[in-house]
């Protein structure tokens, strides 16, 4: 499959190495076309890297990753041509993260509305897919790192989209079992306000490198 | 030790019964002294177990817990006497939950402020303590129901209070190593704002009796 993964940071970089190596042809887009790190990647990534513009990478996507800063996420899908992204799917990964004020940060859209949801709003024709956006980088491309079963979730409108999400998700190495489809896209306002816990959890545990897994009874309810 | 449980709903008759099994002694406070489930409560339940208003729970107590409904917390805990809590110990269970525009319910407060936070400002010599808002009552009660691990958080600004919640925890089944702690009150943000997820996980799994594990990696880190 042809992904268009946009934003060249630790999580971007992460994620389209890893469905490159599950044997996906990948441009990683960025702002202009010199980019040093999108650059360098696709020198050293092998035929089936590229990299271009954020526009390019949208061309050329069947499925777009939105992995650019929750911050810039509206202004860098609002600066491409929005004719350009169609329906394809757009894995939308970002957080609304506002670090203006300091650490630990706020959301900047929270509570009646979500990041994923504005994004939505903002390419209405594309079919837009929450997921990924509550695990570490290096979680998402390799969750065996964790000891034991842990989750992921996604919240969509469009069924055909989530089952294409789930499928590039299971070239990471996620169970299907294991990702949690909580609806449509508004269901990302909770997928995203579960941050603030993730970051606490962060600091009590000392590092980034863990995630939830939802429990259940399996005993008849009485 | 006594307890002064405020709030006759479902999470505060369980969590007054959980206690009262594990040998505590248990004022159950409602608006009226003649409330009818709290005097059926109490006359059911032995003679550790007693009712009474909000405000003799509050005088019975060593420890005070809040299982009002987030949409009046704020205003019943004002309607006592704010000395009468002293420095107590309050757990504080409830969470903010808005359902004025219907279901899913916002948070009434969110991001930069909490329930949690809120309280303690409204009784600033008392020592709150944010616990148990994550899951349902039979869970709170009995976490042996679900299949695994799974976890609560604490969140105080005072370390001796979150030592006598995490007590109270292991009176009612839970481990003090699923108990993570995450600080100040200003934790309970992060504690609170993952209701909106959990609301949707519900919805998905079709039954409140649920629980989150936080699942880490004991390999040493590349």
């Amino acid at each position: 499959m042809r992904l268009g993964v946009l934003g060249t940071g630790v999580v971007g970089q992460s994620l389209a190495s890893g469905w490159l190596s599950a044997g996906h042809d990948v441009m990683l887009g960025s702002r202009s076309r010199t980019n040093e790190v999108a650059v360098a990647w696709a020198a050293e990534s092998g035929r089936a890297a590229s990299n271009g513009t954020f526009a390019d990478a949208v061309e050329h996507a069947e499925v777009v990753v939105n992995c650019t800063p929750g911050e810039v996420s509206l202004s860098v899908l609002n600066g491409v041509d929005t004719a350009a992204f169609g329906n394809k799917v757009v894995l939308d990964v970002s957080n609304p993260l506002d670090f203006s004020a300091g650490f630990p940060p706020t959301l900047s859209i929270v509570n009646d509305d979500s990041l994923g949801e504005a994004i939505q709003r903002c390419l209405p024709e594309a079919r837009v897919v929450k997921s990924l956006n509550t695990v570490t980088a290096s979680v998402m491309v390799e969750p065996s790192r964790l000891d034991g079963r842990h989750d992921l979730f996604v919240a969509g409108n469009d069924a055909t989209a989530k089952r294409v999400v789930t499928g590039l998700l299971a070239d990471l190495g996620w169970d299907a079992a294991d990702v949690h489809d909580l609806g449509g896209i508004d269901a990302a306002r909770g997928i995203e306000m579960y941050l603030p816990l993730w970051l606490r959890l962060m600091g009590t545990i000392g590092g980034a490198e863990f995630n939830v897994h939802v429990v259940r009874s399996t005993a008849p309810s009485g």
